[in-house]
This record gives structure tokens, sequence and C-alpha cells, in this order.
């Protein structure tokens, strides 16, 4: 598999013609260029989503796409340098992504998002891409770590650009992260938060650096055990869904 | 306060004019029709969002508007009798209705939200209501239930159309409830399912008679329990929010 | 036919299965929140439009969904109260009620319409549905009121919020009508009113309470004329409209 | 007056400046290209409407602009060459055309519509102009005229493609017209209709020649007479809107 | 060929039939009502189009529309006049006539182009038509014109409003150019150009007067070549398209 | 310059806020993934856009955000691999990238588009943009290079996947081109295609490679020259604009 091109902007269009003749299965990954705390570099969830996601590609044979820069990150806006685009263009332009991979054949698709802000218009999207004869799977790394690796991080640390991110960001482009201004701050409770409530806060109202709780504790060694972690989990994923029959996956008829 | 009006639909424009000339603040409930299990109505989550929201209303003399009873419920379209509109028609409907709340002053709303599947739009909506000077809070029941009355139902009775949810039922309309018909069922795992991964699934690909878990435990009493515990909560936080500026509730310069 | 449900909201899935299995055809009641005159109350329209459709379901045994409550009334707005979503809006949120009945096999919907304002969009999503497979016919009972009882009002008891409409709400729910602030106003004619010039005009260019015209010889014995006859006309279109093919109602080819 | 440049189409730039430097009025006709039975041309709502608009121009000294020939005819579509916009669309590219008109200062437009099919579309952009501080008058002849003349016709010579219509066609351009091929055709009842009853009818459903009535008493002298007195009462109405204020008929504040 | 009608708008509706059962193929004029500088009309785009489409009709025998008048004009808005539409309702507009016609069975459309400004939008329409199975080509005069007619202007009598446009409009209507105002002016070059750069210029950032060039060069036996010579071109093409089978002009498949 | 951050997903937020408060100018990098014959990968237009974009950004100081991957496309989809977004999806994914850079002070955007089918979305939106206060430039490399240096290619190098464009390939990642693939092909010419006629051809409609012309001339050498002759361009525009003062650059009023 080592010699195979699996990055599609790699490929010429022969080498696609060779992959898409055989395979029905893509990765999307998507990401934010949002804030992440004073420490982190504003492209953290677009460059996570692609290491994890060309990791993958290499380690499956699964062709994947170019990342997919800006998401859904308006919550951020007050902290500058996000980039943010609306639920609804930011669906339309990962759908059409999608259907020109399905025009090759393309009936599974595996979006890997590093930004949960994107997730509800991601899940609005797979519905509809279901009654299109598309199965979309949406992977988020962080979800799966505290899953693969609890003990690793403190549920303070497992915030947005907490510990565990910066961690990760630290494993795959430590050059880009500056330690030296991580904080540990704590997170604000709103007035209005009751059981049952949710409020369309955004960051600025519950941090003053953009970093929900704990950053310090942040380490190359942390970063690359959730790495390996999530593109284990993600690698077991995307073979068993290679091998899947995509009839089996769709819309099943009225009980 | 109790002889006061608090149904909008039942006030006439005068008595409208009185209110709103005094109070900047409204209960919008929203809910669904949708498969309940074979036991529960389908009209199950706009009857108690209608339910809860008047109740609250007529305890803390904030005006409620008649509910929306449609919602986004297209996971259960395979079961018979679900009415589903788009999140995208869904919110536009929710939408102007805020803002012709809005023209008579009111910038402040509390959705009573019968439904989950609701619950993205809602906030999408919530959004970008706040950029436009209108603060609007999302309430949903079985959340606030599950932290006031922890030990009533085991996690396996409390999704949907399950004991807890059936109990509401009996407490609030125990006429359209059929407790012969109700079930226990275990819910599946599809084989897709991973750590970390989100799918498109449909109420379908886990359950068969469309209640997810156990529904034989319900009662009346437990109901109302449920009822009361959780329309003391919203009555505590409507109260909260009718004290509070709106201009305290709007979005945050940049940092 | 008694014992049968008919109210979709109160069925269960495995009910409106059974009736779903056998039937094409189905009653959607929608209406508005809007002023009317200072008597009557804001949720008129779509009390009314309720009232009519569940009794005329019950006498046909024709399943009948939950009201949609609000509609085209923004010429209403100056009066406190009203609420009022767009044409475009109204119509996409009925358009997708209509089409998950379709889903289930709904070839034919008699919407029951509470107020004026939405027929327009009503009537664009009639052509657009015949389209693609489905008949929608519109039923307005002041409409049919005047032909049915030519003699009951005077031209200028018929118009909105006046005796005739009045007096149904005095039928149907008596205890929400004070008939001590009814009026009888004159209608007013704009400046720019000429031979076949249609003017955008609002309600409070034309009375200043609301009501057009005479409202004070409203009675409920009248209102129960008027209930018993326009539900006895729509009965006798649902009747006939069950037993249509309804190929025989769709668009015929070129000629 | 009449040295005067009064079609916008015609008018330089400059020409155009000096006009709407000193006046907030303008014309737009608009009609359809639809089936108007055998003898009558395609394009008869569209060059009425421009005739009665034009000449109207010419008498007050109100800029025209040239005619938006197709609308809202989808009903005509089974009778060969009609052209259809759908409601949205029609509505949008005249709305755009009045934003055009307002950006040079006009507020008030008189739309001479030649075509029924496009009065909701009309009504529902003139109720969002005036919001946005434009008044906007629909004109359509034949309601006019059977206020004006209402003996010169009977009823059946009056609708779609009858006797009226034909005879203004004679009366503006009779080498259109093909008398010869002239019917006389009763209208059909629906088996669906009952009071209080709309239904989604197409032509088709309703005559077999697509005239409705009788169109064979058709002349140029009745045409001319009809010209004549819609033109009368529309100049009388384009007179008096040229002297209003516009901020007397824009909307009024809440009561 | 002379008997026949060619304008759609003058036909009846079986006369539309008798030729859409024979043709697949229609002409569709499209221009635009903005400034051309001093001595020209603003409808000079939609009666130049209207012009060459109707003689074009004549000669080949197949059907032309009524011109549409408005089009993408918005960068010469600030010369008083001008109606402009935007590219999307534009589009729109021009895509339901087109599928009208293709209701008849037209697969090929001609569309004869007044104003370049409008190309963008028909040539995004072009590529979806042909996705729908219909081909539509888009002729524009003075592109034609410069490469029929080299040495008849230079390129400074060629652009917009210039010499070479001002003719044609006194060929097909001198009344309606005063070439007493007529103006020679050179473009300006704005301080952002470099090479490789698109900026987002109007036309009063590069004109004064709206004029691009020279315009005194203009006469009418120029105009006349130029109408003989664009005419001639486009009769040949359509000969062409009307011949070719609308199957070999589609997409082809995948390489 | 040289120790400052100028690619904004390297940056943090304060750094961000530090040069946001300092300056008004951004760039904005976007291309396809499309087809670029058989030697050259699908990324092409965006690895090179980046490419530039980046390198300006370094000599000049103004912030680049991450490459915006997939554009319009549809063209070139019969070749395998191509992922098109329509006009419409594109033009928003950019527009809400520049609101959200306008909402940190920027007004003015450089645009480097790789890739020719964007550029009529990219104008569209530059002159909205430039109604709302922000003026957007877009460069080409492709036009800029055959006028800087017109005698490096002959036509027939210059198009689409040509040798101009796989020398800069060969330039900036030489590993992704495999030059024994490069074909030479002469470009067809469709059965309809005449003087003044734009078709919506596809590219598979005029080659059968996918490159447009001669490839095997492309080196290494050639392609460093274009490229430092189009960032030398690209930087003494981006200097002037930053220069600039935006109300010198917006929407002058009427004349």
């Amino acid at each position: 598999m080592k010699d195979q091109k699996v990055l599609l902007y790699e490929m010429s269009w022969p080498e696609a013609k060779a992959y898409f003749s055989t395979h029905d299965i893509a990765i999307v990954p998507v990401g934010s260029n949002e804030q992440h705390g004073p420490p982190n570099p504003l492209g953290t969830d677009h460059l996570i989503a692609k290491g994890i996601a060309e990791e993958t590609a290499k380690q499956t044979g699964v062709v994947c796409l170019q990342v997919i820069p800006f998401g859904v990150s308006s919550h951020h806006k007050q902290f500058w340098g996000t980039i943010s685009v609306s639920p609804k263009a930011f669906k339309k332009y990962v759908e059409e992504t999608c259907l020109s991979l399905n025009y090759y054949g393309v009936r599974k698709i595996v979006v890997v998002n590093g930004h949960g802000g994107n997730l509800y218009a991601l899940m609005e999207l797979a519905r509809e891409l279901r009654e299109k004869g598309i199965f979309m799977s949406v992977f988020q790394w962080w979800t799966a770590a505290s899953k693969l690796l609890p003990d690793l991080f403190k549920p303070e640390e497992r915030r947005h650009a907490g510990a565990e991110e910066t961690s990760l960001n630290l494993a795959l482009h430590s050059n880009l992260v500056k330690m030296a201004r991580a904080v540990d701050e704590e997170v604000g409770k709103h007035m209005l938060q009751g059981e049952g409530m949710t409020l369309p806060l955004s960051t600025i109202d519950e941090t003053s650096s953009g970093a929900f709780g704990k950053t310090r504790t942040a380490s190359v060694e942390k970063g690359r055990m959730v790495f390996n972690a999530v593109v284990g989990e993600l690698v077991k994923h995307v073979i068993l869904f290679k091998k899947a029959k995509v009839d089996d996956l769709l819309q099943k008829p009225k009980v």
C-alpha cells in the first residue's frame, strides 16, 4: 500500500480513475480557523483534522481530500482572527464536495471533523445524503480520546484549547505552539444557566483567554498518545466501512 | 396573577397591548408530531411542551403562544404518522414568530422544546437572534429531569418514548396512552459505531418498536413528579430571565 | 365510525399505520394568531379552523392534524399581539407537512384555512403539489357561509372580525369573547382607491378598531347556524373527495 | 407635455436625470405570454399592458418602463406556447426593477398588470416595498372596465380571452387577431367544486379552447371604448398619486 | 417562409402548437436598460437584441420570443435611468423561460444577448441546462462584428456606447439617437490596475460620460453593415443548430 | 519583516489582534481540485495559489489565509477526481470568509485565484462587497505572466494544463509532476462554434487528455521565471493597495 498515492490533490486524473474505478469510499477532512487560546495557532482544528485524516488514508489506502479550512465558528469571533462561515454555507460547500465524489462512484464518506461547532451542519447533511444513497460518518478525535484514554487528562483539560488539544498540536506541529503563553482558567457559569437550559453563549461569555480550563499540562508525549490512539480507532472504522455494502447502510423502508 | 390572561391566543389585541407595553419576555412552546412507540400518542412532544409552557406561564405571568406542532423528525419517519419538517423550514417558521414578538418589544424568549431533534435548529436561530438584540433560551424537560430527579428512572427508562416520557403523558393526558401496548426493548448497536463516530442513524436502525429502552415502568405518579420538578425549574429560570436586563445578555465586543 | 380516533396527534403509530394503509386523504387545519378587534381572541382563526376541521374529521372518519397556528398576517401588525410569518415561510412549513403525509400514501389533502391572508400561499402550494401527484383543496368557511346562509348577515357584518366571525367564536368558545367591547365601525376608503386598483393596504388604513364593519349583532345562535352549515358543506366535500380517484384529479396533458 | 419623452427606454441618461431629479413616480407594465384561445395572440397580456401604460404615460408625463413580458401562467401550460415563470422568480425580477428605480428617488410605482395570475406575487411585493418606503399600486384594466362599463359585456364575455379582452386586442393590434377562429364555449364545473372551496385548477380543467365563455361578440369599437375608459381611470389615479406625499402612504405605527 | 409567423407573441396557441410539434429550437433575445452615453437611448441593448433576433427569426423560420428587457447592469448605476437586476434574479427569470419552452419540446435555444454584463449569468445557466438536456448558445453581436468587420472601427470605437454600437442604433432606430450629444472620451486607468488583476470597477471609475472611447464617428451606413454582417453570421449558426441532433450536443460521459 | 508571522492559521489570536489592529488588508488564496492532464496533480490550482499567495505575504507582511481548495470546475468533471462546487456555494463560502475578516477591520482583500473558472463568481462577489465598504481585487497569475513574459511560451503552451502551468508545478512541487505523461494535443473546434457565439462546452468537448495544447516543453527553469515574475507583480500591487485609502476605492455617487 505504501507506493500508492492517497492524497487526491497529489494524484493525476488517470490515478484518480484507477482508484475510483475500484473503490467507493473517501475521506474528507474539515476544520476551522478560530482562536485556540493564547498558545495555539488559529489553524488548530483544520491542521489536526488534516493530520489525522492523511495518516489514516496512508494506513488504509483510502483516498483523502484536501482539508476544508473554515467552519462554523461564530461563537469564537470576539477573539481576533477567527474566520466563520454560517452552517448553511458550510453545509453547502461540504455537500457539493461530497456530490462531486459521488459522481465517481463514492457512496461512503468519512468526514474527519476537527471542530465541534461543525457537527450539527455535518449531521444534517449526513441525513440528507443518506436519502440520496450516500452514507457519511463523522469522526471527532476528542470524543474518541476521552473513551480510549480516559485517564490521560482530567475533564478540565479536555475542553476547547485545553491541555489535550494543545498536546496534539505539540505532537503534530510544535513550532506553532507557544507554551509560555499557556493558561489555566476556570470556566464561568452564566447567570441564566439552569437545569435543562441551553443558552446561545459565546466563548467570551465563559472565558477571558479563549481556552476552557487547563492548558499548561500539555506535552508532546501525551499528544503522540492521543494521535496514535485516535488514528488507530479511525483506521479500524475505515477498514470496517470499506468492507461494508452500502445498500446495508441506507434508509430502511417503513415498518 | 390569577385573573390575568397569559395565553396569547386567548387575549384580544387591547389585552396584548397592555401586556407587551410592560413586558419584554414571552414563552414559545414547540414540539413535534412523531412516533413514540406503541402506547403513546404521536402528539406527545407538542402536547407536553404545551402543558409545561402554559403552566409556567400561569405561574409567572409571562405570556405564552400557541404551540408550534411540527418539528424536525425525519429520523422517525419509518414509523407511521410522523410529520417532519426540515431544520431550515422549522427554523424559519420559529424565527418569524420570534421576530413578530420582537415588533412588540419582546427581546427575551423562552422556547419550551418538547423534541430533542429540534435543538440544533433552535440553537442556530438563538445565535442569530442574539446578534439582532434578542436573547433566546431553550428548555428541554428531560435534561432537567435527569438532573433534578436522578434516581426516579434508570438510564434505559429515560430515552425517547421510554418510561419517563410515558409517565409524563400519563400525568397530562392519560386517556391518550395505552399502557397495555408498552414494551421494553433493548437498543441495538450499529455495525459502524466506534469511539468518536457520529452516524446519521434513524430510529429504525436501533429499535423495532420506536421506543428506546424500557417503557412498562411508567406511572401517573412519576409523571406528576417529573412535571412538577421541571415546571419548578423552568419557573425559576423565567423569573430570573424576566428580571435580567437584556443588554447584559447580548453579544460582548471583541477582546 | 365513532370509536375510531381521527386526530392524528392522539393516535399511536400503529393506529396511524392502520389508517394510512387504507386511506389516501387527510385534513390539515391552518390559521393565524392575529387581532380580531377588541372583543375577539387573537387565536380566532386557528381556533375556528381547528374546530371545523376536527368536527369534520369526526363526521367523515378522515384523519385530521394538529392546527398550524401562525399564518400570513403582516397587514394586521399594527394591532398588538399579531404573529405573522411570511408567505414563503408559511408555504414551506405547510408544504413539508403535506409531503410527510404523502410519504404514508396521502395524495388528497383538505386544508381548512381559517385566515384569508393565507390563501395565496396555499394556492401556490396547491399548484405545485398537483404537479407532484397530490391534490389539495382549500376550504374557507366564510365564503361558504355567505352562499349557504345569504340572509343571516348583511355584507357589513361579514368581514374580518365582524358579527359573523364573532358569532362563530361565541358558538365555539364563548368564554374568549368580550361582547361588551364589540364595536360597529365604518370602513374607510383610501385616497388612492379607484376602479381596478389594488393597493397594499393594512387594516389600520381602513379601521381604527381592527374590526371591519359591524360586530354587535353577533350571537351564539347565529354562530351555531354558521358552524353547522359550513361543517355540513365541508363534510359533503370530504366524502366526495374521499371517493374520487386521485389520477382523475391530476394535471392533464397538453391539448 | 407633448414634447417630453416618457418611455424610459427611449431616453438617454441625461434625459432620465432631468426626469428623476424632479419626479418620484414611475409606471411599470407587466404581462404574460400565454394562450388566449384560438383567435388571440400569445402576447395579449403584455401587449395590452404596454399599450395602456404607454398611453397613460403620455397623458400624464410620468415615465414608463419597457414591459416585462413573462409572468405567472402555469395554469395555461397545456395550451401550446405559454411561457411561465414561478411567482418567486417573477416577484424577484419585478422587485429588483423597482429597487433600481428607487435608487433614483422613485418611491411611487404604478404597475399596469395585464395578467391576473401575476396579482398575488405583485401584492406580496407591494407589501414588502411599502416597508421599504415605496408605495406600489397595481392596476388591472378588466376590473376597472366591469365597473366603468358594466353594460358593455355580459359576465360570460368578460373572462379570460373572452369578447372583452378580444375587443381590446382588436382595438390595439387587429392584425394579430383571427376572429374567424373565435369560439363561444361554456365553462365546466369541477366535480369537487363546492361552496367555500378553492381548487388548484388549470384552464384545461374548465375549457377545451382556452377561452372562458363567449368571444364572438368582440369588436374594434367595443375595444376602443374599453381602452379609453380604463386609460381615463388610470390617468386619474396617476395624477392623484403624483400629487400625494409618499410619507402619507407608508405604514402607520402601532395603535 | 414569408407567410409563417415567427414571433411567438404574435402567434395563437394553435399556431404555436403547429410550430413546436415540428421544431425543437427557439430564439430568446435578452438585453438591458442602461445608460449608453449622452446620445443613445437607455433601451439600446434590448432594442438591438430584439432587432437582430427578430430579423434572424424571419430569415430562418425559427420562433423568437419577446425580448427580456432588464439585465445585469449595476456597474452603470451611477448614470441615471439604469435598471439593474442581480445575476441571480436574471438567471432565474431566463431559466424559467427556457424551461417553459422545453415543456413544448424545445431542446435548442439561441440567446441573442445585447449586453455583455449578462454573459456570466447566461453561461452559468447554459451549463445547468445542458445537464438537463437543453443546449443553449449565446450570441453577442459585438464579438462577431470585430471578427467579421475588423477594419470598420478602431478598438477605441468598439467599446460600450462607442461608435460601433451607436451606429447600430442609428441603423435600427435613428430617431432615438442624438448625435449632437456624442462625445469622444479617453478611458481612464485605475490606480490599482496591474497585470493579472481584475477589479470590480464601475463605468464611472473609467469615464465621465458613460461612453468608453470614441462615438462621433458613428453612422447609419456603418450600422447597416454591422447589422447585416452579424445577422448573416447568426443565421448561419441557427441553420446549423437547427439541423444538429440535440443528443450530439449534450454532456459526454466520463473518460 | 522576516520575524513576523504572516500565515493566519499559524498565528494565535493575540498575534492576529496585533496585526488587525494596525492593518486593514488580507490575502485570500482560492483554487480548485480538478484534472490538469495526465502529468499534473489534481490540486494544481490550489497549490499554486497557495504558493504565490504565501510568498507574497512574506514579502509584503500582509496576512494570508489558508487556501480554499475547491472551486467551480464542473466543466472538467468527465476527467476523474475533479471536485466541483457551484458558483453559488463557492461565492457564499468566500463571501463569509471575507466578512469574517471585515469584522476585524479588513476592508481590502486580495484574492489570489488559481483557477479561471472561479472568476465570475469572485467578481460578482467583489461587486457586492464594494457596496458594503470592502474592496476586493482578484489576481490571476496566467494573465499576468502572458503580459510580463510574452515570449516565454507560445499561445498553445499557455492554456489549461499546458507547458506554462506545468512549469509552475515543476518549480513549486516537482515531485507531483510526471513529465513522462505529458502530451501535446491540438484543441478541437466545436461544430456550432461561430463568430460571436459562446457555447457551454466542457473540456472533454475539446481535448481527450484534459490538457489544452502543448505540455512537453515545460521546465523547472521556466516555472521559476513565471513564479518570480508573477509574485513580483503581485507584490507591487499589494504594496500599492496597502497604502491606498479604502474610501477612495468605494463606489462613487450618481453623476
